[in-house]
């Protein structure tokens, strides 16, 4: 089979907050929906996308508390108001992606899998599998599933990212973020913030990963940094590149490493 | 637990097609919406929504040939175009139904189950039993499914409501239509046409039932039967109603029987 991989589309990439209300960023999308496309009429590989959802899932979340553990029953009411949010936002990248050419379907993980502890308990990849094989790609997305013991919780996209990657056996997984890589501190803050080039399991704890400035109901960059580490375990590399500046995505999806912070064994 | 219904809404009754282009029928779909949750809040149930995607559906599926077995490449372009129109229709239904402070989510069939041979293969229900147990309406919808054997094909709303109705041990499906009920010839070309108001398994030979006059890429009034007698027979009643006529979902859903076709045993 054609090599597997995985695309994480920034929530803080697709998406902007004005006046406290969550609105696409459709110039930001459909420039890389392009190189997208590009990419993969260069290159011989399957795809399954996975995007963020950005303040179209972190507005509701807070508002409902998803994003703690209040009681359920404010939980339960904030799930299918923060599931339809997200999904508007997933039904526009979808067709931001057909536009250019691809053969992108919506993939909803709520209907899918559910989580318990914050975990995914259960999500089989038996019809993305399927779908993989017909050479669609399916755009997954940071959704509000069932938790067992909450009721409702947050499944972010920096976790399913990682998990699906394992279990499709994906060769690499690209994160796409707002700046160009992972920094030691916060380059928003921090002018002087290096880019770390690579994080692997002896450099790890000795690195102080700054956090992302922006509301992120779902861990921030530590959080993702983790995840990637411990896929890197089970021997898939990943890289954190920046996506604003046109060309790294389709380079990235073309086989070039090294343009952001690379996470391996 | 609480019982359980399962609820078709029709294509017809929901949608409508001007000048070609499928539309959306919010008149009917908000007033249906709100019987539903006036049922919801006198009765004691839990529900399952299926709905079907009237033109948003048939018109793409017509176009890429996703209604006949032309070769498999030509269905797949089809498939993102066919379930993008879906989706958008049921964001709306969803919509619609949370305004009426139901507690709807929208439910994906393509990323939850595949078809073979024009059946139902691989359809787990175990997201959709935790969703209910959170009591938790599901919107699913007639969709487009990886098929085995071609790649890509329909799974129509009138064969996924009695396949969730079995799987999930409901205690009985109400399907919505334009006409109000089962006729022995179809009601819209024969004004004499009578309604049949009961049909089990020693008529149904006898019955000649008329066919929707309507395009419809998934068999019309007689598929729907079928599979409604199929169910009959594992012990599930079910009932055809018109939802044209205000009132007459409400009742439905609060017991009422005889309002329409009955298909039992």
């Amino acid at each position: 089979m054609t090599r597997l991989l995985i695309l994480k589309l920034g929530g803080s990439v697709i998406t902007k907050k004005s006046e406290g209300k969550a609105e696409i960023d459709h110039k930001n999308l459909s420039r890389l929906a392009g190189e997208i496309a590009e990419a993969k009429r260069k290159g011989n590989f399957r795809l399954v996308i996975v995007h963020g959802a950005g303040p179209f899932g972190h507005i509701p979340a807070k508002k409902y508390g998803l994003d703690r553990k209040v009681n359920t029953k404010t939980r339960l009411m904030g799930f299918p108001v923060t599931h339809q949010s997200i999904e508007r936002l997933n039904l526009m990248v979808v067709e931001a992606l057909q536009k250019e050419g691809l053969n992108a379907v919506a993939y909803q993980p709520s209907a899918a899998g559910i989580l318990k502890d914050g975990r995914i308990k259960y999500f089989p990849v038996y019809v993305m599998e399927k779908l993989l094989r017909l050479d669609i790609i399916p755009v997954a997305y940071g959704d509000v599933l069932v938790e067992e013991s909450l009721g409702a919780g947050i499944l972010s996209g920096d976790y399913l990212a990682p998990y699906l990657a394992e279990r499709l056996k994906a060769e690499r997984v690209i994160i796409t973020t707002d700046v160009p890589g992972i920094f030691a501190s916060d380059p928003k803050r921090n002018r002087k913030a290096g880019i770390i080039r690579e994080i692997n399991s002896r450099n790890a704890c000795s690195i102080n990963i700054g956090n992302s400035t922006a509301t992120d109901v779902t861990g921030g960059m530590k959080g993702k940094v983790m995840e990637l580490l411990r896929l890197a375990g089970k021997g898939i590399e990943s890289e954190v590149i920046g996506a604003l500046e046109p060309g790294i995505l389709k380079m990235s999806l073309l086989g070039k490493r090294g343009l952001g912070t690379i996470i391996k064994k």
